[in-house]
This record gives structure tokens, C-alpha cells and sequence, in this order.
């Protein structure tokens, strides 16, 4: 099992993924192939679209006596002709559709390890929508069984082990940890077809995230029999890796053309609303004009192209740090899909979705209507607000938001404002942003339009009265001036804001413990915007140009490792790795202990050994779940070590 | 000049538009040629893209001596070896790119004839944002003499005359209007590429709003130097039927990949996140390894990709009735485009909006956000609500959203309804929805999420009070039970809803007149939904399964017609076109005289002749102000003749 992941955004990740038959880079799509009947060869999906992994139905090869003879002689690479990865499904979803198959569990694990699959898959029990708990619960527990039973038999294949449990929550994560136990390779989630067919995509949100929160988050996740684009986003924002697309070819059999916002019925189409070869290439009117199997087979290709794209697109996504801004878009278009964006806010979720968050993005974050004010990143700024950020004075003077950064006064004004005694809030389309704030992540990296909604505004609105609970509040407003009574002696607003950053991205007392001493603060000469920080003479941070935040250097690791208790801020490692981060070397993930729940993705750390000696300091690549359980990749990439306090096994 | 409409959405339009190079379909896209450096020959963006119509600078081959003969002596079709239509630009944007340009105005349209362009532009002057009132007045004054001194040069070239004006409507709407009133063959918006370039589209909307309301609607509107599809859903939208495109070959030689949402950096790209050839063809590294020429022609065919793909959706969009879901959905990526759409929320913006929506559509409204409830089609809903219902009993109940249409319990309660002395309203999220009205577009014909946001709640909560306001009103919920101090009589559902429906469709009064006399209801064995109504024997409508609304027969329109003064509901002919029209012919729009300015593209009519003599009942194909400009085309498909009573030019 080689599973690395390379990017984060949402709670979705990019990441490759080794097979035998090659590594393969998810989230991804699994075309279907029916070995009876293939409309488009693994050839040419091969060709037209860089297949590198798809998905066959080991039970009709079985039930097959020609197919079975040729998959066990030859194997099923040489049977489909395909040299990639190639997973198989286990006759679970003939069950769901037929009723019962017969067909004894491990025989048919067997069988997919003998005709070499990369990747088998157990038959687990469907669990249907309408199950009672019972229902959900025996099916459930056969399956937890069977996968038991079988992973024995696995020999050198992968296994997949299906969660089930309908649509009970708890059932969904107890049934991933049972799973997650077993240690199987690759963790789809199943039953979920009927709730994709009838648009609920509501059931569906609550299924994953159910299910993910019991899995063990180092291995693939597949949502078993997705085949429609529109779901593409949400799932994987949602943590899904492999998808698997038999629509493509069931969707052109029934004259339906794909589009990653909907479905379009062939014959209704005056115009093809698509840039794919097959759109750029014809008009609607040949596509019309086709027949029988032309007219399937183009129709398919024009599916699968789409299909791809929207993968692509997710996975650009990911790396930029725009998934969210996706998944809400695609929502726009479907009502379904928008009462499942919506779900999203409920606090079990939230907390979920908050925990993988990356901290930081690349790209500025992006309104895109109601949601976005709930979205994991804004909720968390506010909470860090509320617990984290310090006040220097009783008194707050609320500046409306035309003033903020960007705004030509905003110079004169801020130097203005340095000379008040009193605490300054923009009150922003996002939420309150204190002045120190103001280019930190996501306060200057983010762009609302001039007229947000009314709910987000009516959101924001509560958030600035939950954070100016305890004031004494001023408004202020660009006819009114300043009040002349609260000025003071010119304050020093890069203090303030050096203060108030390392607050809120390290936790309260950071910033005392770094910047005492004498404080000298290096800027960029032609942005002025804050480059290093020294204390004492040690440089202790840099502050980075494009969100704000700070690295930490080694002298302000000692600093915050001395004043924050353990766990706080900690990578906890193997003392066999120490000599290797000593010599330069990157934190290998199986030689994590434990992590500070409170790192995110991208986050500064302190790698410390098991006695909390510090070694070095570092930015975490992962989650901390994922940091304990992966056992490959890398989970931290030092930036500087301690040599002289850390000697292994010694206690300092 | 042939230039006809075939489809209506939002105040968009497709048509076809004749040149003696061929028939185009608008919206559609003119590539730009550079005649010195065809980075994509035109050959090859027909055979790739099906370009039937480019655009190229007359300024650039008259400076050229090479070119200037050869287009002189051969024509501008053999200098580009295209064989389909060509417009050519006049130099206007080169004054505005490098200050003024030498040109004598005349000379440069008689060149245009001359080298056997089909559509020539005069030397326009440039209106820059940053102009002053006065400056913008000057420039739009020039423009204005120069299209009168031009347009007697043009021979049989069509010429296109750009509506300048700066960011003043009232300049853009008197500049329009005095130029339709010289019968240019297409009227570009010029001086708007500064506004695209910076992201201003609430003006950009502004700006075409303002110009399209002085235009004559009869021929295209060029949206000058728009070429990046993110704008094209809303001015498409606005009423825009061209738009040109050099960003394709500009963006791509900065290495910058178009997205329908926006603009990428090639170098940013880990995955190509689209469908086209070039991107299914090739993964993102491909490309990074190109260099030079090659690097800057496979970008540029990606860009050219993409933009005739949008072109495509947009005129999906018309022809299916979803412009308005596809222009709120892009600007949920945009936060520039996003106040644009708010912008459009304008009383004066909405009311040229509502002037040209159809009553009802194809496809069920979806709603999409905060913008949607705003939508034209659902401001006329209830402004008609207000002004067309009357409302049986002066008791209104009011039922929750969750027992509208389509929720089971549904038919039950509503025979419960039934028995009550009083109206019932369901409190819906597209606003108050009368029992009566739940079929009727676009209260049934439309798909809403459980979850709205709180802006559209607030909204239809103030509709719903503005439409109760003399109301008596009680509540209803599922707990509640009925009111039985109010049961009386049972009621007949299928009479009122008759005749809330002719009231809403028609006008107050419409149900009066229709509907006096014996009423005998047909309605479909399969579905139980109303099918036609007869009266005292005579069929007078039909209602259709698709929008709940009526089809006219004739009865009925003798009925509103006596009843309903004129100009209601009536489109008045030319004698000269009556006995074609009796004949079963179409009314061709130049036969038009005038138009009842109530009535909206798809609207059932009341054909009359210059004395208000019914001459027959159909369907207007055009909004009012393009019947009576349009001269080609057809403006009423007639349904039903009166053969007895009219005689052309006798009064009865």
C-alpha cells in the first residue's frame, strides 16, 4: 500500500496512489468496463483518456466460463487487453439490483486474486436507503465478518472493504472502525448508488462524512458507483478519492448527455454546451443524426471526456486552494446539491471539515453567495478571533468596511488611527478583522464583492457583536472624525500586529513569549511590509509576503517551546528518526508519534521527542489524523534543527 | 440586412444572421485575425471551430502597402483565404491604444467597401471611462456626424456604427437613439474593452443597458472587444448578439489560460482542468515543455476552445430557457460579476429586463442564490399577483411552503381546502402562491431548495405581506387543523383556478369575460390536470400540460377582445397583410403596425387591423418593440382566423 498525499484543500486531497500496474494521482475516475460488452476498449480509453485505472466486474467474468478460463489462464490484464491498474467489484451491486447472488464470499475474493486483479473487492452486504436499523445493522456486521474472513485470502492484492450501514450515522462510523481494524487497503463506501439516482444528495453528505470519520484516513476512499460529475466536487471536498463512472456508458445507452452541472437529453439540444473533442467536432445535429451503436459510442465519449475534465479540474482545485469556491458553484445549479452544501454547517460536520482545513492558501478565497461565510477557514478565524486574539485596549473603534486595505484613505487613515487609545475593527464582508489583523490570512486574501447578501451580512453582523461582547464600542465613520478623546501617544502598529498574528496563528501567549526582549522588525523596503522579526538579536520569525503568517526559525521555537505546554504546537517523533531530521532529512510519517490535534495541514511545528525535548522546527504536511496513521510519505519538512540540546534518549 | 430572431431568454436572443458570405447563428464570436501575423490561420479556426465569421483591422492592411493591394485588387476574403464573413474595425482602437491616428474617417469606410468587406466600421472615437461629461459628449457627437457622413459611402457593405458615450446613460442612450435613426446594419458598445480589462462589469452592464435601450432592437449588437468568455452569459444575456475575441492569441502569448470562471497562469498548472481537445489531448506539463511559437498556438487553440464552447452553452441557455440560472452561476465565481448581477436589480435596469422576458419557459426556473428571487420572471409574478388576482373571500389562510405541490399529502388536503370560505395562499419560497395558481408557470415550474437563504426569505416574506395587506389572515399548519368556523359549500377548485389563471395571464377582467356562461372543465383522463374549457358550447381555451397557462381560441378571443379595450392584448396589422392571414399565413413583422407593450415574446394575442377589427388569435413571436422595428421575420404565428367579420378596410 503506497498512498501519499501531496496537497490539501477542503477536506479533500491530492495524492498518488502505486499499483503494481503503475501510480496512479487522485482523486480519479475508474471507468467501468463491462468484459461482455465494451463500448469504448480499455485502448482506446487509454488513448483518448490517459485511463491509468479501471474498474471491472469480477463476478460476471466468474459466471462466465469462457471469460473465467481466459482471466485465470492469462490474467485479467491480458483479458481486457489493458496494462494499467485495473480493480474489480465483487457482485455486491448485482445483489442490490438482481437480489440475491449466490456465491460464496471468499471464492470470490479468490478468484479476483487469481486472475491478478490490483484491487478486489470483498462481497460485502448492500445496504439499501429504506433498511431499518436492524436491516442496516445485520448487513453491517456480515460485512464487518466477511471482510475479517477474507483479507487472509487476499495473497498479494489489494483488498477493498465497503462501508455500509444505510443511513445511520453511527452505524457508518462504527462500521469504518471495525474496518479501519483490519488494516484493508482501500475503503470504499457503498449503498450509495440509490441516493445518487434520486438526488439526495443531503443522505449522501451525511453517508460520507459518517463513514469518514470512523476510516483510517492513510488509505483511498472510493465512492462506489459515482459516475455523475455533479457529485465530483462535494465528494471530494468531502475526502472521496476514487470514483467510478458506469454513467458514462448508461447514460449514452438512454440518449443522455453529461454535463457537470446536469443532464441533458440528446434529443432536446439545438447546440452542444461543451469544448470536448466530440463537441468540438460536431454539431448537434450530427450527433442526432447518428444511429444504434455510433450514436451510444460518441455519446459515451463525449461522457467521459467530461467526466475526466471535471477530475482534472477538481485536482487543479486542491493544489490552489479552491475547492470550496467549486463545490459552491457547482451547487448553484442544483437545488439538491445546495441543501447538501447547507448540511455542511451543521457543528458535527463543521467540526470534521474544520479539523483537515488547510490554515493558509494559495489563492485568495473567493465569495460565491450565502455559504461562503460558513465555509471552515472563516468559521475558524472567527473562533481564533474569540479565543486568541488579545485587545490592547478596553475601548473599540468599529471602522465601516469601504475603509479597509485596498481603500486609497486607508494609509492616512491607519497612521491616524496609530494614535488612538483604543482597539480598531474593520466590519468586513467576512467578519471583524482588528486593524493588526488586516494582512493575515484571510483577512487581505480573500475578495467579496461590494454587495454580499443578507444573510451573510446578517453573519457577520453577529459574529462582530460576539467578538465586541465585552467592549466599549465606538463607531466610526468618515464624516465623523476621530475621537479626540482617546488620542494618545502614537502607537506602534507593527507591533501591534506582530502581537496580534503570532496570537492567533499560535495560540494565546505566543506572542509574549516570542517578542520578549528587544524587538527589531525588519520590512521589505519596497512593499513595507513586515519581512523578519529579531528578538535580542535572534531572528525568531519571517513573516510571509503571501499570507501573513509567520515561520518560525529556531529561536522561536525555543521560545514557544518553552512557554506553550506539550502538546501544543508538538510533532512528536520515533528517537530513530531524530539523527536523520538532525542530518536535514524530512519527518517520515511512520515515525510520527503523536501531534498536536490542533495542527492543520501546512501548519508550523516543533518536532520534539517522546520526552519533549525540541529537535527542530518544521511546516506539517498533513492532518494530524493522517500524520499518526500514515507509514509512508513525509508528515514534516524541517526547517531548522536544534544540534547541541538534542542528543537521542537524554533527557535536557 | 437580414437579421431574425428564432429564440428568446432573459433579453437575450438567438437569430441568424445573413451576409453574402453566409448565415450565422448569434450569439456568436469573431475571432480576431491579425493580417500580419496569423498566429491560427482562418483555415484552420473553420475547420477546427466552424468559424463562419472572423473580424480583422482595415487600419492595419490600409497602413500596410502589401496588404492594401492585394486586399484592393483581390478583396479582403483572398487576403485571408477565408470564404466566410468578414467585419473589419476602422482604427478607433488603435487612437485608443496609441493616441490619435491619421485617418481621414470617409477614406478608411470607402476602403472597407472597396477590398469587399460584409461588415465595415467607421472611425468611431474612442469614449474612455476616465472622460469627462463634456469630453464623452464631444467624442459621441463626432461618432454620431460620422456615421451620417459615412453611411452614404457604404455601397453593399453593411456598416456597423459604435454607440460611444463614456459611463453616462442618458449620453449612451441619446447616442444609440440617434444613430438607430441612420439605419446602420449592426451597432457595436465601444469604448467598454478599459471596463473588462479592470473587471468593472456593474459598469459594463450599465453601459450596455443604457445603450440597448435606445437601440433599434431590429439588428445585432456588437459587444466591442469583449473577448473573454466570462463576460459573455450576461451580456448575451443584456441583449449582445457579437462578440470579438483577441484575447484568445493575447492572453495566450502572457502565458494565461482562459477558463470560462477566469483566468489561469500556464506555469500555476498542475492539471488542465477542461475538456477541450488540446487539454484531453495533453497533461499540463505538455504544455509547460512547449516553447516559443508552439507554446503561444496551442494556448491560444485551448482559448478558442473554451470561448466557442460558452458561445455554445449561451445559446443552449436561450433556446432551453436557463440564461439567467447560467449568468448567476458564473458570477458565483466572480465577485465583480457578482455586483453586476446585483446591479441589475436596479429599478430601471429591471424594467427593460422584464420587457423582454418571456412569460413562461421550457425548463423549470431553478433557483441558484440570493440573485434568483429577483429574477424578471418572478418580479412580474408578483407584481401581476398584486395587480391581477382577486381573491374569492376576504379571508386569506395562509399554508406552509412544505404542503405546496408535489408533497404527498398534498391532494388530500387540498379537497379539505376545498370546503373553506376562504383564499388560500401557500407561503412558498418564490413568494405567495395562491391554490389556485400552483400550476401555472412559474409557481409549478420551479425547483428550490429545502434550504433558501435568508435574503430570499426576508423577500418573499415582505411579498407575501404586500400581497396580504387587506387581508383578513389565519395560519395554517399541519398541527394546527382546518378553520371550521370558515367550511362552507365545497368549492370547485377547477373553476377558480380558471379563472386566476385568465386574470394573471390575461389581465383583470380576462376570467370576467371568458368564462360568462355555462362552463363545461375537460381534463386529462391520465393526469386529472385541466385541458380545455368550453362556454355556452364554444371551446375558448386550452390549457397547456407544460406552463399551466392558456392557449386563445378564437371564441375566447371574441370574448376578450369585447371585453378588453384597446390596445390590450392586441397586435394591429396592415391591411395589406389580412388576406394572407386569413389564408392561415404568418404575420411577417414588417406587416406590423403596432403592439400592445404589455405583451412578452411567446404571448398568446389578439390579431386586429388598423380599426380594432379581430382579425384572429395567435402567438407573438417577438417582444412589442421588435415587432414594430423588426422587417424581416415573422412577428404572430396565427392559431385561428375570424373569416366572416373581417374584410380589410371595412370597419364592422
Amino acid at each position: 500500500m503506497d498512498f501519499q498525499l501531496k496537497a490539501h484543500d477542503a477536506s479533500g486531497r491530492l495524492a498518488t496512489f502505486s499499483t503494481t500496474h503503475g501510480t496512479i494521482t487522485t482523486p480519479t475516475l475508474l471507468p467501468v468496463i463491462n468484459p461482455n460488452k465494451m463500448l469504448i476498449t480499455p485502448t482506446e480509453m487509454r488513448r483518448r483518456f490517459h485511463t491509468d485505472i479501471l474498474i471491472t466486474n469480477s463476478y460476471i467474468i466468474f459466471k462466465d466460463p469462457r471469460l473465467r478460463q481466459t482471466a485465470l489462464d492469462h490474467g485479467v490484464h491480458r483479458l481486457l487487453h489493458f496494462t494499467g491498474a485495473i480493480m474489480t467489484d465483487s457482485g455486491t451491486f448485482q445483489s442490490h439490483v438482481y437480489g440475491d447472488v449466490h456465491l460464496d464470499p471468499i471464492q470470490i475474493v479468490e478468484f479476483q486474486r487469481d486472475i491478478k486483479t490490483d484491487i478486489g473487492t470483498i462481497l460485502d452486504i448492500f445496504s439499501e436507503p429504506h433498511h431499518t436499523r436492524l436491516e442496516a445493522e445485520d448487513g453491517m456486521t456480515t460485512t464487518i465478518q466477511r471482510a475479517a474472513a477474507s483479507l487472509p485470502h487476499k495473497g498479494p492484492m489489494m483488498l477493498a472493504c465497503p462501508v455500509q450501514g444505510g443511513l445511520y450515522p453511527d452505524l457508518r462510523t462504527r462500521c469504518a472502525q471495525s474496518l479501519s481494524q483490519l488494516h484493508a487497503d482501500v475503503y470504499p463506501i457503498g449503498g450509495v448508488v440509490p441516493l445518487m439516482e434520486t438526488q439526495r444528495y443531503t443522505d449522501l453528505t451525511m453517508v460520507i462524512v459518517a463513514s469518514k470519520q470512523g476510516l483510517d484516513p492513510s488509505r483511498p476512499v472510493h465512492l462506489f458507483g459515482a459516475g455523475h460529475p455533479l457529485v465530483f466536487p462535494l465528494a471530494a471536498a468531502l475526502g472521496c478519492d476514487l470514483f467510478d463512472s458506469a454513467a458514462y456508458a448508461k447514460y449514452a445507452a438512454d440518449d443522455r448527455y453529461i454535463l457537470p452541472w446536469g443532464t441533458e437529453k440528446l434529443p432536446d439540444l439545438s447546440d452542444l454546451p461543451c469544448s470536448c473533442p466530440i463537441c468540438s467536432k460536431y454539431a448537434a445535429e450530427d450527433l442526432q443524426d447518428m444511429t444504434g451503436e455510433e450514436r451510444v459510442r460518441t455519446l459515451a465519449l463525449h461522457n467521459l471526456y467530461i467526466s475526466y475534465a471535471e477530475l482534472r479540474t477538481i485536482r487543479t482545485a486542491i493544489t490552489e486552494g479552491w475547492l470550496w469556491e467549486l463545490v459552491e458553484q457547482r451547487a448553484s445549479m442544483n437545488p439538491f446539491l445546495s441543501d447538501a452544501v447547507r448540511y455542511l454547517q451543521e457543528p458535527s460536520t463543521h467540526l470534521f471539515l474544520e479539523a483537515h482545513e488547510p490554515q493558509s492558501k494559495t489563492r485568495a478565497l473567493r465569495y460565491t453567495g450565502p455559504t461562503t461565510i460558513f465555509r471552515p477557514t472563516l468559521q475558524r478565524y472567527h473562533q481564533h478571533l474569540l479565543t486568541r486574539y488579545n485587545p490592547l485596549f478596553s475601548t473599540t473603534l468599529v471602522i465601516p468596511e469601504r475603509t479597509k486595505p485596498f481603500s486609497r484613505s486607508y494609509a492616512q487613515l491607519a497612521s491616524m488611527l496609530s494614535k488612538l487609545m483604543a482597539d480598531i475593527v474593520v466590519d468586513s464582508s467576512l467578519g471583524p478583522v482588528p486593524l493588526a489583523l488586516d494582512e493575515m490570512y484571510p483577512c487581505a486574501q480573500s475578495i467579496f464583492p461590494d454587495h454580499v447578501d443578507l444573510e451573510t451580512r446578517q453573519e457577520t453582523n453577529r459574529r462582530l457583536k460576539e467578538f465586541l461582547k465585552s467592549q466599549t464600542v465606538l463607531h466610526w465613520t468618515p464624516e465623523g472624525g476621530l475621537p479626540t478623546t482617546l488620542l494618545g501617544p502614537a502607537d506602534d502598529l507593527d507591533v501591534r500586529r506582530i502581537r496580534a498574528v503570532a496570537d492567533m496563528q499560535f495560540g494565546l501567549g505566543a506572542a509574549a513569549s516570542l517578542f520578549s526582549g528587544k524587538v527589531n522588525i525588519q520590512k521589505s523596503k519596497a512593499t513595507q511590509k513586515i519581512r523578519t522579526v529579531s528578538v535580542d538579536g535572534d531572528h525568531v520569525v519571517s513573516m510571509r509576503a503571501e499570507d501573513g503568517l509567520f515561520t518560525l526559525k529556531i529561536a522561536g521555537a525555543h521560545r514557544l517551546h518553552a512557554a506553550l505546554p506539550a502538546p501544543h504546537l508538538r510533532v512528536t517523533i520515533q528517537d530513530d528518526a531524530i539523527p536523520f531530521v538532525l542530518d536535514g532529512k524530512s519527518v517520515f510519517a511512520k515515525f510520527v508519534e503523536s501531534c498536536d490535534p490542533d495542527l492543520r495541514p501546512g501548519d508550523e511545528c516543533l518536532i520534539v521527542d517522546g520526552h519533549d525535548t525540541l529537535i527542530g522546527v518544521g511546516r506539517l504536511l498533513l492532518s494530524p489524523d493522517e500524520a499518526a496513521a500514515f507509514s509512508v510519505g513525509v508528515a514534516v519538512k524541517p526547517r531548522e534543527t536544534t544540534p547541541v540540546q538534542a542528543t537521542p534518549g537524554h533527557k535536557v
